[in-house]
Formats: structure tokens, sequence, C-alpha cells
């Protein structure tokens, strides 16, 4: 396979860096290798496989001579250079929202839809951590019974707002174990030893933008239109790795005995779920883990066609970073991504 | 007001502690007070408005000449001891699971069912805190239009398993933040910087017992048979303050503007659900406060008849405490209460 040129945008951020290690953990065949932030990054050079490469900022042909470039960046900055990287014909593989809704970028989970990639005019979206954490649960069931109805409440990570939370979390933790009263700047309150029920901003609707996001990306990763799913979204004091609880109505009769089965034969899952003996998944457990965890699955006993589970993972490592390399390693496979000016363009 | 007798067990706990507090702020009429807890409580004695009481250990006879006696122990501990109580001719006031699913008890939320105090026999058992905070807030919604089915997950604090729970807390945390591993004592797992979907023994259904209870209790409390309840009960690294994503189904259409004005004006709430300037309730900010909190009131669109909230309560002073006090209190006032022997018997 001839080795692709890759770019990093927002490299030194958790989800960049994150990235970057699995990139090379898993001996992708990379070229080169640059990586880009802003001018504000602290760090100045980051390693690649024993080599210190520089962070450089931004400039206007920047991604000349550039393969696919990977955005870990905000929407913002993906709106403004997502464009300029397929300008120049590289593949843009981007986990910002900012082209995740539109028609014409697959939004890919390879548990789910990899063939989306196929049709891609040079912009692959990533999805949420929870989009992927509930598309990889409901679709292999939604095969078998389709799925009516979905609620979930999520426990997500402070990892998920970046570097500054993970700070702000243990320095707000110190200061609380030792008496003081603490000042936000991250999160609009405390999060030490509290819960926010507030991620992305809040919509007219009443719901955030992530649990919206939720409930459109789920349905357009899976390909169906009526499920019907409401999401609560909370932030917890955990650093790494997001819950949810989720409740699934399904159009038919299906138990939890079929949807354990169903659910330990899908790809990406683990089952963790013995009562008895307290396994069940948690996000501490779940850090840096390729899979998807499982447990608590029971028949939901408000609903005659109803089953309740519990599902992990960990936000950065799995729902970030694996899955932008996945993207990239089977849409090489699969010739779908090339080097430069072989895809299909806008 | 003829000043009653009362007795605390379990007076050294957390709850104890906070009922013996909310009693002395609310000036409650009492006569004598004796505080009762095992060998192994660390105090020996505790203050009562400026007093010194000792505490004692239950021996036979112990509650002669006790008019009310307060269990804030564990449900075997009641189940020992309430029969001692009320063969005395004392009223039995129990915070624990052991009889509050029995018939002729009646389990008391007072904003919801004061008037249940009155069919007592001697003994009034307090419900689970989430019991409360989903009773006290479906009740007005469901007079108004019946409630069909409710779908929540909590973020339940460490108080609720006692100060030992408090401690593993703060010395896990400490621990996890200096980089050491932790071994836990009182969850089956780490609870500092993660969650846990397990509160209660597991049952056959793989609910928790936590989650059968809170079903059950509310459809008791609400005099209601047919609200369809599923809940998935989680612990989370918060010391103290309840708080649950709810998702309401009604038989008929209702929207939020109505459940926010019917919740505005029900007693004990307090509406905090400006999205515009993240106001919404956080169990850190709901500490040491006598009312339930609701907020991210919204319609449900996965349902036409839905509406979603997020409620919030202190779970030990609010739900244990106050809602003991409130028990005595009203029963007094009503006259369901009285002195020793003047009330109805087993």
């Amino acid at each position: 396979m001839e080795k692709l040129n890759v770019a990093v945008v927002g490299a030194t951020g958790l989800a960049g860096r994150e990235f970057i290690k699995v990139l090379e953990q898993r001996r992708f065949p990379v070229g080169s290798i640059r990586l880009f932030d802003s001018e504000h990054s602290s760090d100045t050079e980051l390693f690649f496989d024993h080599q210190r490469i520089q962070i450089e900022e931004i400039t206007p042909d920047v991604f000349r001579d550039t393969d696919v470039v990977f955005f870990f960046a905000d929407a913002d900055v993906s709106r403004r250079l997502v464009p300029l990287a397929v300008g120049v014909g590289a593949v843009a593989i981007d986990n910002s929202s900012a082209f995740s809704s539109e028609a014409d970028v697959p939004l890919v989970v390879p548990e789910v839809n990899l063939s989306d990639i196929e049709w891609h005019k040079g912009i692959i979206a990533n999805p949420n951590c929870t989009t992927i954490q509930l598309a990889v649960t409901l679709n292999p069931l939604h095969k078998i019974i389709p799925v009516k109805r979905v609620v979930l409440s999520t426990y997500q990570s402070v990892s998920g707002s970046g570097t500054a939370a993970i700070k702000e979390l243990t320095s707000q933790t110190r200061l609380v174990l030792d008496g003081y009263r603490v000042c936000p700047h991250i999160y609009a309150h405390q999060i030490s030893f509290n819960v926010l029920p507030e991620i992305g901003l809040f919509l007219d609707s009443g719901y955030t933008r992530e649990e919206q996001r939720i409930a459109d990306e789920t349905r357009k990763v899976m390909h169906v239109e009526n499920i019907a799913i409401s999401a609560t979204c909370v932030r917890v004091p955990v650093y790494f790795g997001d819950s949810a609880s989720v409740h699934i109505e399904f159009e038919a009769s299906m138990n939890s005995a079929k949807v354990r089965r169903l659910l330990a034969e899908a790809p990406g899952i683990r089952i963790i779920d013995d009562c008895s003996v307290s396994l069940y998944p948690q996000p501490w457990a779940s850090s840096d883990s390729n899979l998807i965890f499982i447990g608590r699955i029971r028949k939901d006993l408000s609903l005659s066609n109803g089953v309740a589970l519990w599902v992990v993972a960990d936000n950065i490592h799995k729902c970030t970073a694996l899955n932008a390399v996945l993207i990239l390693e089977e849409g090489v496979r699969k010739g779908w991504i090339n080097k430069t000016g072989d895809h299909r363009r806008f």
C-alpha cells in the first residue's frame, strides 16, 4: 500500500494527541505527518514514531501534498479549514459537528455504516461519542426488530471538553477537599462533586445541541428516519469514559436474552453483565479500550416491548481517536480513500 | 400542645444527626429525647438544644414512656426494633424499607399524601429519596393529566450510603489525585471519578431493589396502581444531593408550559429553569434546602404526550430528616400522632 501523507489539526489537544498515539500504535503506513495547532498551544513539538514533529501554525496552501487531514479542533476551525484541505484534493476527516448533518457528508461509525465512506466527496465526519455508543448498540438489534423509541440519560466525562476541563476537575477537587469555595471557568458551575445537566448550547426546544445531535446523528448513521430519540446529557466528575442509561422500545416483542445474544455477536461490543458479582461497565475501567461495553441488560418492566441497558466507552480513545483511525484504515483498504487527486471531488 | 417524648435509633449516623438538627431548628416541642445507636458507634454523646445527650444502647423495654421513635438504621434493625416500639404504644416513624410495602403501613410524603398518616397502626414509613422527588413532581401533574409511564435515570450521592461512604469518597479522591490505585470497601468498585450503576441488591428481574422500590413506593404514595415506572439508579461521586433525569409520558396532551405552571404552584417545589443563563438544579447547590428543585422542563420530542425534566433534592436533609420531621409535625397537628396509648394500635 502506498504511504499516505497525513496532517492533524488540533494536534496538541486531548483528542489530537490520542489520535497520534493510536495511529502510531496501529502502524498505519504514514508517509509524512504534519501537526498543526493554534499559536496558543502550549507545546511546540510532539513525538510520532520516535521522531520529534514540530507543531506548525496554519497558513494558506498548508495542506498541499497532504492526502488526509484530520480535524480535532472546534467546529469554527473546521468550517474555516476543511474547505482548504478539500480544495487541494485532500480528504478531510472531521471530528467536529461542522459538517456532520450535511447530506453529502458521510457520518461514519465503522462497525455500523462503513460503506458510507464510499460516497464521500472529500469530507467524512466522525460522530459524537454518545452517537457511536448508541448506534453500535442499536444497529444489531434494529436489524432484527425495529427500534421505535429510545430514552437515554448520559453520564459524560470532562475529557469531552478538552485538557482545560481535566485540569479544572483536578484543581477544583483539591480546593473542595481543602474546604475552599471554587470559581468555575470551563463549565457554568462547579463540576467537582457535582453533576451538570448542560452539554452544548441550549436550543429553543429546551434540549441542548448535544442532545439534539445525538438523536440526529444516530438516525443518520443507522440510515433510519423514524427512530424517536430523547436524550438528557449530563456532565459528571469523571475524567475519561462516557456512560449512558438507555431505555429502548421496540416495534415488536424483544426479550433481554435475545438482546444479550445479538449484542454479544455484534462487532465492537463486549458484554460485561453479571449482577451476581457486581459486574457492569464503568468509565474508570473502560479507559483506553477499543470496545464499547454493555451491561445491566434487562426487560424494561414499564413496557411490553422494552429493554433497558447501560453502555460505557472511552470517549477520547475509542469514540474519537480510534473511530477516526478506523475510518482511515478501512477507507484506504477498500480504495475509498486514496492519494490526493484520486478520490471524487466536490 | 403537650410535649412528646422522642427517641432516635441510629442517632449517630448521617441521617440521624441531620434529623436531630432539623428537629431542633424547627423547635418541635420535645419533652424528652433519647438517642440510641449500636455499640459500634464512634460517638458517645450528641447535642440537642445545647444539652449533651448520652448515646444509649438498645435494651428491652427501652421505649417505655416514649411517644415517637424514629428509625434511621438499616432494615434489619427496624424489623427487630420497630415492633418493640409499637408494642409499648409508641409510634414508629421508619426510614428503612422494612415495612414500606406493607398494606397497613402508610408511606408518607407530606406534600403528596399527608392524610395517609391518619390510618397508621403504629408504623409510618419514610420513602426513598428518589421516590419523594418523583412523587412530589408527578402528583400535581397526574391530577390534571394522568401519567402513563415514567423513565428515569438517577445520579445519587454517596451520602445515601452513610458516613463511611462519605469518608471513602474523600480518601479515594485524594489517593487517585496522588496517582495511587484504590481499594474499594463500601462500594463494589471505585466511586471516585467513576459512576456505578448499582444501588441496592440485584433482583431476578435485572433491576436493583432500589430501582424496584422507587417504582413501587411512588405508586403507593400517589395511590395509583397503573403508572409504569422504569428506573436506572446510578451512584455518582457527589457528597450530598440526588438528581434524576425524568421522562414522563401522559395519557393525553400535556405541554411543557403547563407542566412548569403546575409545578410552580405545587407545594415543596422550586423551579430553577433558565437555560439562557445556565440555570438548572444542581446537587451541590441544593444542600440543606427544604425544597425539591426542578429544571430542564421541555417537551419530550420523542413522544406526542411527553415531557422531560431534571429533579434535584438533598437526600439527607430534605428527603430523610425533614420528611420525617414533617410527618411528626403534621401528624401531631392533625391529632393523628399523640401521646403514647392515645393512637390506634395493632
